[in-house]
């Protein structure tokens, strides 16, 4: 299949220019200048159009949709205890399902084309995925509340589900121990024998909130990044969610370690967590990426959004108006995402990378006049410019329509289970 | 002209719940009930959709959207006087009439219904709301930088075009002394003079950042609020945009004025100011109205996601997740901003009001599943949910169809605008 985007203002990496892009069998083949002997099987023609790489959303709990606007202007322990916990117990298999669906198609409405999700039930995850033609990393959340043995079945759920589907084309993986809160110390250990062993990442939260910050300082005498980094669970394979209330030194080990984290600011305020310092972070060299994090904390799965917040909440905290650029924010929105994955073949449109990539539509009020079209990604869009969505040169919405999802369908399985576990 | 919205899920004062509601000649005549002797000339059918007041927007300078995305990422001053002032310089009357009508194209858009602006030749921008239907209070802003007499002639040019339009249906006027540190001491009397005796409202900037902060500190030893009530500028027909360093005494100054503060969280983080202390203002019982700001500094009019801001960034700030709820955002972006305008005729859905409505799609991924509705308005729309929006029982927008603008013809025009005088 070959795909030509003739004439259109693409984001490339050195800079925005109207060219023509080829995709051959899902692969960006060249930019601009016409392969030898490219047959056009399709053509999308670029006017008053914008050429972006996909956006990814680097940690979300996709299934969680379900439970969106659900649980709204309570405290934390309300929200999560109250209400989240015992309504998450009346899930059973077939809503991951459909939840996940809901969520996939919010991201591509918006403009992502990977995401990395933490939940249960990979094997139903995955058929999401697959199905949708969307690019993701899964994990199993892992915990052991005061049970090392429950925790192991948990573990040995994931891995299971790791064996069935390794070396699927658009899936990956990695091992997800929840939170040092909710991971023993010999648990944490565990799991990070079994990534080591099997070359899997690791994706956790970290330092998301005050409380947990008081509890590990009281039970282990450190810091949460101290806990997880001494149990082998900080390294350059890590993705830690969060990181809200790292100390310098935290900022400093996890730069050592040459971990990532996924920083997920419309979450953080509307929990009222806080604000990451982000702008040290990447001053110290670490890899940032960003997350819309669940729906019911959120409550979108919209990257714009988070990526607007993401470029001028530090500015306003910091009383610095360059905290962190258009150019930055929408960097960490791909390339950070791409690096979290462990992918340097996404992210950006040059040849050679798969073709993960976004139209949008720069016809409509907010998105005119078109000056400066990063400032207009990280400052003007609201998401609902994205009008085509590609991943792996595989067309999956086009002009606002999804081709691999019934719609539908979707809003109707997903608000049967709203009426059964009680949400509204 | 008499229109039924049927079977609506609508945002009533009490509550939501789904009902007709029968609008005849402009006004709400009936929720719930049909009037006796009602004949439909049109009917709106309601299944999916969600019916809420307009959005007031309390502050913006729309003319500035001709400069959306071209100032971004800078420091204040090189902002302001390194790039958006000699682009205003270059403006002639025409482009306030191209910029203000792609402001309203965008306002529209994203359900916003009336707004009030500070900005020049308020005959031209008088023309672009009386065209295309929307509802404005607009204001002339008013400097004297070191010469009273140029000062009243300005002041002179905007009671003049308030005599020309006083009593229009749909625009109202206030005096507008642009900030405590470009209006003399003398100038500010003079204005509040004039607006007493004309019985017209002030609109004015106070503590937006901290350099005018330590400026006026500086010159008269005092805060702005102080200075400004001094000289009779802070009374209950007062409405002043961003407040966002005010001390306590301040704060109760503007309660005891009983003045009108109008919020701009987005504005504010973007252009390094911080974030204005919102949750104590309420508690002091002043009335909190909301607003984009310009597009220079926003960079879109979209009044969802500054309420979507204004919901989660003070629980974020002051780590309490109850701080501002979303009922209370929803309040403060149409109550609050009805009584900034002087006006309880609009910003609710009641019998009697002014039709000012808006028609949101729920058949979306982001607004599924329908679980709390006012929670969605707050935290998960976009605004791109907005399908169809009236003002006084007019239609301006259709299913996303503008009526009275050509927006080809405004992109066009405010293009040419952006070519000539050098945004790119």
């Amino acid at each position: 299949m070959n795909i030509l985007i003739k004439d259109i203002l693409a984001l490339l990496p050195d800079g925005v220019k109207t060219c023509s892009v080829y995709v051959s069998n899902g692969v960006i083949k060249s930019v601009s200048t016409e392969p030898e002997g490219f047959i056009v099987d399709k053509t999308i023609f670029g006017a008053g159009k914008m050429l972006i790489p996909g956006l990814i959303n680097a940690h979300t709990h996709a299934t969680m949709s379900i439970l969106r606007n659900c649980a709204d202007d309570l405290l934390f322990d309300d929200w999560l205890f109250g209400r989240i916990l015992p309504l998450e117990d009346k899930f059973i298999e077939d809503d991951y399902y459909w939840g996940t669906l809901l969520a996939i198609m919010e991201m591509l409405r918006s403009g992502t084309t990977s995401f990395i999700d933490m939940y249960f039930y990979l094997d139903v995850l995955v058929r999401a995925v697959d199905e949708t033609g969307i690019r993701a990393v899964l994990s199993r959340g892992l915990i052991d509340p005061g049970e090392l043995k429950a925790g192991e079945e948990r573990l040995k759920e994931a891995l299971d589900s790791y064996g069935r589907h390794k070396g699927h084309e658009r899936v990956s993986f990695m091992l997800a121990p929840h939170a040092p809160y909710t991971c023993s110390e010999e648990f944490q250990r565990i799991i990070a024998q079994e990534a080591k062993r099997l070359e899997l990442p690791i994706h956790t939260h970290i330092s998301e909130g005050l409380v947990e910050q008081a509890t590990i300082k009281d039970k282990y005498g450190c810091t949460p990044v101290e806990l997880m980094d001494k149990n082998g669970l900080i390294h350059d394979k890590t993705i830690a969610a969060h990181c809200v209330h790292l100390s310098d030194s935290d900022i400093k080990t996890m730069a050592e370690r040459g971990a990532t984290i996924v920083t997920n600011p419309v979450s953080n305020l509307k929990l009222a967590n806080g604000v990451a310092p982000v702008p040290k972070m990447l001053k110290a060299g670490i890899n940032v990426a960003l997350g819309t994090d669940g729906a019911a904390s959120n409550n979108t799965l919209n990257m714009f959004r988070e990526l607007t917040m993401l470029s001028i909440i530090h500015k306003g905290i910091n009383h610095d108006a360059l905290a962190i650029t258009a150019q930055e924010g929408f960097a960490i929105a791909t390339k950070g995402g791409a690096a979290a994955m462990g992918r340097d073949d996404i992210g950006e449109i040059k040849i050679g990378n798969v073709a993960d990539l976004v139209i949008l539509d720069l016809e409509c009020p907010n998105m005119q006049p078109v000056n400066n079209p990063v400032s207009a990604l990280a400052y003007s869009t609201n998401g609902s410019e994205v009008e085509t969505v590609m991943v792996a040169g595989k067309i999956l919405m086009e002009n606002r329509e999804f081709l691999t999802i019934d719609s539908e369908r979707v809003y109707h399985e997903v608000s049967k289970i709203c009426d059964r576990i009680g949400t509204r």
